[in-house]
């Protein structure tokens, strides 16, 4: 069978990654797709930057759309990320009758429900595995494996760069800040770190997987972000006095009243697989009524990781070549006309447990009146840590442990804790999750 | 689009799960998969029985070849196990034009190479995710997500039973003995535990995932198959004071001579994730050269577990009810003619390290005329634990980590050691891996 020509948009790290993993694996891939996949245009920013492949045999070129509109590409790849460029480059390939692979998780999270109604009306397909988790066949195991299941609820460290500086402040029981120095010494991190520390990555993929898992659109805008910039090198020991690890999760979870979808540290219990997945490694634990618990592991980012998913897209697509329209699996897991307006929740309804943490006057009388504030919205203690005051401190720090609660009791609470003359500062919160 | 019609084989704890995943999620799945799916004549070898479904809708018969036989069923779901019928009635299937769903690990790794090519003359599909780690979407994972990779090794624990007792050996500090009849209370085991807990169920699985990984024909005859009958309460314990858990590990690996298929008891060490994987869970490790190491973990077995893989190859095939036969995911992830003659290791010639445990006179000389012997066969020494008498015996439990060995040398030292005076009964040993 004659091979099929690809268009790759961006040769940078995962670009030269896939050039790399199409040439190496040649035999291996064409013995498993039945045919020779070539990527035979291609498209960079700069021609005369030394790079991580070989182009031989690749026309290149500065000007995208050159690729895109080329007669001779069938699929297009885009990895050049950003959101304005990458989506009039997307939209343009369908027009053409193109099908496109891509890693952009914020070009689909942020433009996925118009880019896909395009693509349905031209028949193309849309493919997206390495947009979340890198090289872990993940939305294919939701999309595919699960389709069998109501899933119930998915959670995932989906970040490794926040990941690698909770486990260093674990493991090495070093500050915030100075890991994540050291992430951006080490290539883990970027030079403006917010994407990955602050969690708009994170929810970028989680609103992909909600939306695959659950058959809902995408709805970036309702994610509920928080990062890590302020979980302390204390939380991440008191957590760990109390039987927990700190991880930065995103949370997609089916309730009575509709979806909650959030990304925030997460208190998880360290026998939990999913605590004790560290580093840059990713993970993803997906809970569907009939299978129960799945987890999903391995390396979330990377030139050749991220290159083995565009790969498997590629080969997908090319399967799909003879197959009708309607047979494809649907881009976001569930036939468009089929998706549903569960409610996104909004947070102050999402109900979790709680680690607080406050410091506190150490006189009598202090812990009680904290409890029964807590009460009084109907909020119940599992634990209290109370240290002693180091030498010539008049405070101490005092950390609760509570069980489920709306978001709404927990800041009413609070509020009135803050209120108290001998509670000092903000009272600190990290939800905690079981997972079970 | 009209309803796809299924002829079930098997009404038992599979069967039934599978009649209700598919009634209760019918509107889920019929949302992603574009119809419905309905089954429509099923076989059960006695029709009076108790059924953990209802049955409704459904013509029922004794006679399996009425199910296949019948023009109205398009695809078939075997799910009676067991070898003779069922490949009898699979031939059938195709024969008839009709694609095969089947869960039964034991066909396809002791009769696949046949059914795929009489499937192949017949262009019908034979999916059987069900038959290896229940629901968990690894022949998914492997066969369409790892596409783009050479996979290296695969590692896993794909045997509930098996990882059961060794998991209830560790936390409970019990016998296996005691622990496999407690196994067979909760009917995790079955009254003849045979084949799990000497590592046949597990050699079948292992089959199947190493020839979708390496593009090698089934060759179920040459796995080494050694089961936990013989791992010791105080192996266990000495394991874990070395840093090591013991896992019943089924493992495939390419190595320059060829590739080797194993099933065995295995140290671990603690830190590594599939380590922590317990009671009846299973997971399967995957190393790809793009991709680096991924982990698949989930509930191995059950009635809606297996379910759910059994509807994800339904609607699999249903959705490739419109693809040429040439685009569809090959049986064994590699085209048919493209699978490779690589030559399966004889398992002296495979190489991993030990943990060797003996009993020994104890008096000066011994330790190091054991050293000396295993060093004639090139045999380094990582970690020597030697136990106090106990009170009034004459010998002591020597117990030695090595450095990794072809197998061939390790049967030679432990000829040579078992020939010394000063060593009582046999050198008991257990293999190492790292999976690094």
């Amino acid at each position: 069978m004659k091979p099929v020509k690809v268009g790759l948009l961006g040769l940078g790290t995962v670009g030269g990654g896939t050039v790399n993993l199409l040439q190496r694996n040649r035999d291996e891939i064409s013995r498993r797709a039945g045919r020779d996949i070539e990527i035979v245009h291609a498209a960079a920013r700069h021609l005369d930057r030394p790079r991580t492949c070989s182009t031989e045999g690749i026309r290149l070129t500065t000007d995208p759309f050159e690729v895109v509109d080329d007669p001779e590409t069938e699929i297009i790849v885009e990895l050049i990320g950003g959101e304005d460029l990458a989506k009039e480059l997307t939209l343009r390939a369908i027009e053409r009758g193109k099908h496109v692979v891509t890693a952009n998780k914020a070009l689909i999270a942020s433009h996925g429900n118009e880019i896909f109604a395009r693509a349905r009306e031209q028949g193309v397909s849309i493919t997206f595995e390495a947009a979340v988790a890198g090289g872990i066949p993940i939305i294919k195991a939701v999309r595919e494996g699960l389709v069998g299941n109501r899933i119930d609820w998915l959670a995932g460290i989906i970040n490794g760069t926040a990941n690698f500086i909770l486990s260093e402040m674990f493991y090495a029981d070093r500050e915030f800040g100075d890991v994540l120095a050291e992430a951006q010494r080490l290539g883990y991190a970027e030079a403006d770190p917010t994407f990955d520390v602050e969690g708009v990555d994170a929810a970028h993929k989680l609103t992909i997987l909600a939306s695959i898992a659950f058959g809902i659109p995408l709805q970036y805008d309702k994610v509920h972000v928080e990062g890590i910039s302020h979980v302390g090198q204390e939380d991440v020991a008191y957590a760990q006095e109390l039987g927990f690890r700190i991880k930065h999760l995103g949370i997609a979870s089916r309730t009575e009243d509709g979806i909650a979808l959030r990304v925030h540290p997460t208190l998880l219990p360290s026998r939990q697989l999913l605590a004790s997945v560290d580093g840059v490694m990713n993970a993803v634990m997906v809970s569907g009524d009939a299978l129960g618990p799945t987890l999903y592991y391995g390396p979330g980012a990377g030139a050749e990781p991220t290159a083995s998913a565009v790969v498997a897209d590629l080969v997908d697509v090319v399967r799909e070549f003879t197959l009708a329209p309607e047979d494809r699996v649907p881009y976001l897991a569930f036939q468009s006309h089929a998706l549903s307006d569960d409610p996104v929740l909004p947070m102050d309804r999402v109900e979790t447990a709680y680690y607080l943490r406050m410091q506190a006057l150490d006189r009598p009388g202090v812990l009680a009146e904290v409890a029964r504030l807590l009460g009084e919205q109907g909020i119940s203690i599992e634990a209290i840590i109370q240290k002693q005051p180091e030498p010539g401190a008049e405070d101490v720090p005092v950390i609760i442990l509570t069980h489920r609660v709306r978001e709404w009791q927990m800041n009413e609470a609070c509020e009135r804790i803050e209120a108290q003359d001998a509670i000092l500062g903000h009272v600190h919160r990290i939800r905690v999750e079981t997972l079970d």
